[in-house]
């Protein structure tokens, strides 16, 4: 552990402010009846619930069931099925006794819901439950409001509801989600530092982020996929490739950002030993096939072969490392020769001439995730990128984007080859859908052609404020803001 | 509620005395794997758990369930089967996620346990869960310890099995069992009254308990069968006629033990009162048939019909009265001619001469709690009522106790007609058979031809530390202690 850097971050440690909500009712619960409070719209806070007796004194405790739900499909959930490799212990709901009435219940966990539903397990033959109130404290670390933006409503909807997942995931880190994992992930991040950059501007946070990352890599500077913050601050014990080399592009992002020199020449050396970890992977110029879930993320996709994208993402943050050194007036000579090997290199072995696509792995499978990448390491130039994302889009058998976070390096991909106008309305599409669908905040995991999907084995424990789906706030201002 | 008699109540308030308990263990545990923790003896207490993660960093929170077991057997208890019609609120078990690892968590209720059950349900693939230590502060109001007595093993067995059950169930007031009511209730306290006089000799918790009782009396000067004190003092909406009686002969054995004049006088009014309300329930001098459950208690018994045992509770009751009068110098003769003539008219209507037994009811069922509680009464001599009690245990028909309460009565019934080696014989079978079966504490149920018998519709919610069964030690001390 560094603790220097560690110092840094817990200097950027930000204050979380308070808004109180609460609802009222008159309703009495006899057993195994129940009663759903809707806040009106997505919370991450702290619960209270007030209780009373009703009937004759109170003579055994009161048994009753909450669950924290953030959208109203997951009050149907039945959550007792789910069995899915993710932990139950993510499941927003505790069973409680009530040893005395009337009472007030403080919950110890913080939740991420808009439903409240209290079903009666058990009282007695003599007395009823009244939920007199649920008050609720919600927190966050982003500032209190930001115009929405948009040309029609559709495009404002879609604002609003990103603004509202960036903030509820703004915490004293970024967190991937506020119902789950609750946690900094370095891809998260990423994106969500983007946004914020166009939004709340709350720089000192992503500062606090990139520390916490630096602070936890390990004996080789390998930064790890995630970051736990409590107990105390330690890394995952895991990493994966493209996660740990996206260090370099969130780098020169906040340093376009803020010109904070100091925190970027500090960090610079570790974005430096990301590429040459990542290196270690190359089996003479292209990279080692691998398909092992966790090696390299890119998407959510079981089916997914990783071996081009693996490629396309070094190239994309060694040519992000290159720009940063110009940018600080370094040497850079012997990554802009090894971005250019590898992109030829890349091109030799994973393009495929007829088809004009990008291909990955020993069956040669086309994806957008591979080719997407290889648009946002931009091997080729903007204009043929274009003519290959219409063939991407024309072919039938590319594996599709299964989360926001795949779909954002679409949208970018679109925008960066031209195609701005595409890339707009894959977005309204695609968010649009989720808004639809009456989304509060997005969802972690969105394919309209199947929206119960879960990679998890079972829905119950997705998340439906995940912080890798606010990007729409990014776009609309960074390139949309004119028309 | 009389605040006069509040305050005097309030006033005797014991303070608890507290002692820890913990134990330590290694075992590490993975989904679905669990753990028994045994204190080696009946605890009441609040109890804290010390958990760590072990393995990768903890990346859920932690699920586990944790069940608190009186008995070795109730760790077997399929509660999730229970559905009887005591509220499953009382179940001793509780759900919990551990959002933070290591932790201490610390269950906001009081238990009743010897065995505590941890197990997981849900960690996740990174982490197992390991129980450092069990912190348990027991508490009571009664004094230390109590040299055990006996004339042999067994007794000397039951004597320290009844004086933990009594000493178990001295808290704030005499409670009915710590499991379950947690509540001071009348028929309970008349026998831990006479045995705290015999044993712990902490005799302004009697006094404080008649307080509560006399203060929450209703407005016509009916006493409640039990009493509430959180989150206040309050009576039961329900009063039955033998515990509302037992008021009298508790007030005497009180008066009879501490010679506490000032209490016994300002409690005496209500003591009449008692009498005064329940001659109403009499048609001529016969008391009314009815058989509705919490009319009148006598017994856990569904079947028993309980008009002739009342009328012989009554009786026992007014006869107390009279003798209370008496020492007190004060004038009794409308009570004396009364129970005189209630005490005929019960042997006309009730007494089956034929038998040689009292019956109860349209069907003149034979039973011991009516045979048992007309012997108490005495409305026959001493030798009389030892041939009573020959033919009763002669009877094949009569209906049995079903609770160590009635079996109370029993035994007091033969000691009463000169029958001291039979009722010593019946102790030790009875109460010795709990203890042969394991008990730390005497059972609130206990039916020797049936042990699993529960009147709540499932043995999960029985208690096995139950006030009333801890008259052994009042036995032993009081009538057995010379032999």
């Amino acid at each position: 552990m560094n603790t220097e850097f560690l110092k840094k971050a817990e200097e950027a440690k930000p204050r979380l402010t308070n808004k109180s909500h609460s609802l009222k009712s008159e309703r009495i619960l006899g057993e195994n009846e129940s009663v759903v409070y809707d806040f009106g719209m997505h919370l991450v806070g702290y619960a209270k619930l007030y209780c009373s007796a009703v009937g004759a004194h109170y003579d055994a405790p009161a048994l009753i069931k909450v669950r924290f739900c953030e959208t109203a499909q997951e009050l149907d959930e039945d959550t007792s099925a789910y069995n899915g490799w993710i932990s139950k212990g993510w499941l927003q709901e505790e069973i409680i006794r009530l040893n005395e009435l009337p009472c007030k219940y403080a919950f110890n966990r913080r939740f991420a819901f808009r439903y409240i539903k209290v079903e009666v397990i058990a009282t007695s033959p003599k007395f009823k439950l009244r939920v007199d109130k649920i008050a609720v404290k919600s927190v966050t670390s982003a500032p209190e409001k930001i115009a929405v933006c948009g040309r029609n409503k559709l495009e404002k909807a879609i604002d609003e509801v990103a603004l509202k997942t960036l903030s509820e995931c703004m915490q004293y880190e970024f967190e991937d989600g506020p119902k789950r994992d609750m946690r900094l992930w370095l891809g998260d991040l990423r994106l969500q530092a983007l946004t914020n950059y166009q939004t709340y501007r709350h720089n000192d946070l992503v500062k606090r982020c990139l520390y916490l990352f630096a602070a936890t890599a390990d004996e080789n500077g390998n930064i790890s996929q995630c970051v736990f913050t409590k107990p105390e601050v330690a890394p995952d014990d895991t990493s994966m490739f493209d996660y740990s080399l996206l260090f370099v592009p969130t780098l020169y992002d906040y340093y376009m950002t803020t010109g904070d020199r100091q925190t970027v020449n500090e960090l610079l050396p570790l974005a430096e030993k990301q590429i040459e970890l990542a290196r270690k992977q190359f089996d003479g110029n292209a990279i080692r096939d691998c398909d092992r879930l966790g090696w390299c993320f890119l998407d959510w996709s079981l089916e997914l072969n990783k071996q081009a994208g693996a490629q396309a993402v070094y190239i994309y943050a060694e040519k992000a490392l290159v720009r940063l050194l110009k940018e600080l007036n370094k040497e850079c000579g012997e990554y802009e020769s090894d971005v250019g090997l590898k992109s030829v290199k890349a091109i030799e072995r994973f393009y495929d001439k007829t088809q004009g696509l990008f291909v990955s792995g020993e069956r040669s499978q086309i994806s957008y995730a591979t080719n997407v990448w290889f648009v946002l390491a931009e091997v080729f130039s903007s204009q043929e990128n274009a003519s290959l994302l219409e063939r991407l889009k024309n072919c039938k058998s590319a594996i599709k984007p299964v989360t926001p976070y795949m779909m954002h390096h679409y949208v970018q991909a679109l925008i960066n080859s031209g195609l701005s106008d595409t890339g707009r309305k894959v977005m309204c599409d695609y968010w649009g859908g989720m808004v639809e669908k009456g989304a509060d905040t997005f969802w972690e995991l969105y394919n309209p052609e199947n929206p119960n999907e879960s990679p998890y084995g079972g829905r119950a424990v997705n998340s439906y404020c995940h912080a890798w789906s606010c990007t729409p706030s990014y776009f609309l201002r960074k390139y949309f803001a004119e028309g």
